[in-house]
């Protein structure tokens, strides 16, 4: 675990403390996985603060922090936040995650200045370190086995939510602690909604869009793919699949240090503008997956992130048709300090017999 | 599904338009699922705004509704908010479930005053209706049906984490949809942590705590039970278990329409007192379980919630003692015309054998 690594970064040039509170952030910088905790990051130190369900869980985790401390309180979060601020003039606030009624709290009974922040801890999580990558490895590995599984899965499930908990089964058997979310399984004309929730749709032939993940050590793993189930695949269908395909690759293609991440999700729209299937790609290329399963950077126009070493983005055009069905092509990628390696290994055909 | 009713109460007497952005909240008036949404609610009608991903999914639910018209977009949701706020010289805001930047960015870009609130749709959700207590008994019955085979499934896990695992299978045979949470199993010492998180360790002879539950229809059930594995239990914690029953109970005897939350805190801390552990209750005594596993109404100290009919609570006290082990006992209790019904069914018994 490089936790302590990583908080000394954020701990270097501090000029005035942090109120981290996103609890993904925390457990990126302390390895906590708790529901209810506070880290204020200063120069010199960190005082970790929660609640008496975490105390015994926090104390070695904090043992193990450069400088830090630990606070268990009862009640009074904001007395003891205050406490932790010290006598700072100001204090920065991750603006994203706190709420505006909490922010007016402590506006109101803490002697300090709020400043807004954001984006401070995420800028760091942008790139992984070898432990990450190897999480996010194992994740995407148990997504591949479970896609190995997925023709047959899907012959003996009767529904589209049966399938979607059989790919969880698989991922769990593959390595998977968790689904990451449940599995969106849309079948036939259900795959014309990107965000399917699946339940009691019935299988069938036809075409079957599925798109899933798990978890491995809190990192996320994210694929689609779109098959075909049955004997021969419409023709609409087929070369609207053809199309996606090419995209998902161009957009792979484009991957690399230095890249904007916005000319990527370009190269993907320009493959679907070319095919006359733009207006039917209803949403962003990609972003970047981790700790949560959606973070920067992010693959969409107008973002102005920049592709480094160590960012690991999804790369998942699509073309929705109302009423006949739609195709998502997901991978995982990883900058690399040359090029790209792809993390998801599943085949990408339409066809399955 | 009563969708329609719940926003129509939310719409009476709304002198301005109320802007909704919890995706709980949302979910309860209109029963869209999705990952973004927005509601505009007004006297005279209901704007639900979302993007490309969920057009198709929530133009039926947004059909449903009283006076509801749907907005999708794909850029400048600022804009999208500040039309369909239309001409009202302010709004209300949940303050809780908008980030501070996210409040900052509407103050700069809408010409129209914010009003921070708390809680007006969570008002409502305290009070369930039929169809939310049916699917919280079938919630609470899932986790009875796999408490009933704990003592077989722990003989056959390996370790916490897979004996956590099995209970959800067996919540999900049991007609469960999702296990709410990774199940809290804690073996020996482990359960001084009321939060353990389950992973590696082994489980044997000794104390076993179980803290779990599931969803259906989206509603949560959560139950805790304390158990012995093997002979003899250990005197020690066979009277803390039996002080901590003792509570439960008195717990469980206080709920009532008309009772105030913190005095049902006061029973349960009382015979702790009285048994010379409520040192070693580290938490409050329950919350509210809904749409989400923590809800109002809140029962611990300092609460200023009185129970009324319909609402369903948690009553769990919890003595900790560090180095040794740990008691829970936790049920989910109806507050009825006449008094409570509790909705969780398991035996308490220590011994199991």
């Amino acid at each position: 675990m490089k936790h302590a690594a990583r908080l000394e970064r954020l701990m270097e040039d501090r000029s005035r403390p942090l109120l981290v509170s996103s609890l993904v952030n925390i457990r990126y910088l302390t390895g906590f996985t708790g529901s209810n905790a506070y880290l204020v990051v200063s120069a010199d130190k960190a005082i970790f603060i929660t609640d008496g369900r975490y105390g015994e869980i926090a104390e070695p985790l904090v043992a193990a922090l450069p400088a830090g401390e630990l606070v268990v309180y009862r009640s009074d979060l904001p007395g003891h936040l205050g406490k932790a601020i010290g006598d700072a003039d100001s204090v920065d606030i991750e603006a994203d995650h706190v709420s505006w009624a909490f922010s007016r709290t402590l506006d109101s009974k803490l002697d300090v200045a709020l400043s807004p922040t954001t984006g401070l801890v995420e800028e760091l999580r942008k790139v992984k370190d070898t432990d990450e990558v190897a999480a996010l490895e194992r994740a995407a590995a148990a997504g591949d086995a479970a896609f190995e599984k997925a023709p047959l899965l899907a012959r003996k499930a009767a529904t589209e939510g049966d399938l979607g908990l059989a790919l969880i089964d698989e991922m769990r058997a593959a390595g998977g602690e968790a689904a990451a979310w449940p599995p969106i399984v849309a079948h036939g004309a259900n795959a014309a909604r990107p965000h399917h929730r699946s339940g009691e749709g019935e299988l069938g032939e036809g075409l079957l869009l599925m798109d899933y993940g798990c978890v491995a050590a809190g990192y996320h793993s994210d694929m689609t793919r779109t098959i075909w189930l049955g004997d021969e695949p419409d023709d609409k269908l087929e070369d609207i699949h053809a199309a996606v395909l090419e995209s998902n690759e161009a957009g792979i293609a484009a991957v690399g240090p230095g890249v904007e991440a916005a000319a990527v999700d370009e190269a993907c729209r320009a493959v679907l503008r070319e095919h006359g299937y733009e207006e039917m790609f209803l949403h962003s290329t990609g972003h970047g997956v981790g700790l949560e399963i959606h973070e920067a950077p992010w693959v969409k126009r107008g973002s102005t992130d920049v592709l480094e070493p160590g960012n690991v983005v999804t790369i998942e055009p699509g073309v929705y048709s109302p009423g006949q069905g739609g195709v998502r092509i997901e991978d995982m990628v990883l900058v690399t300090e040359d090029g790209r390696r792809v993390l998801t290994h599943s085949h990408k055909e339409m066809r399955t017999g």
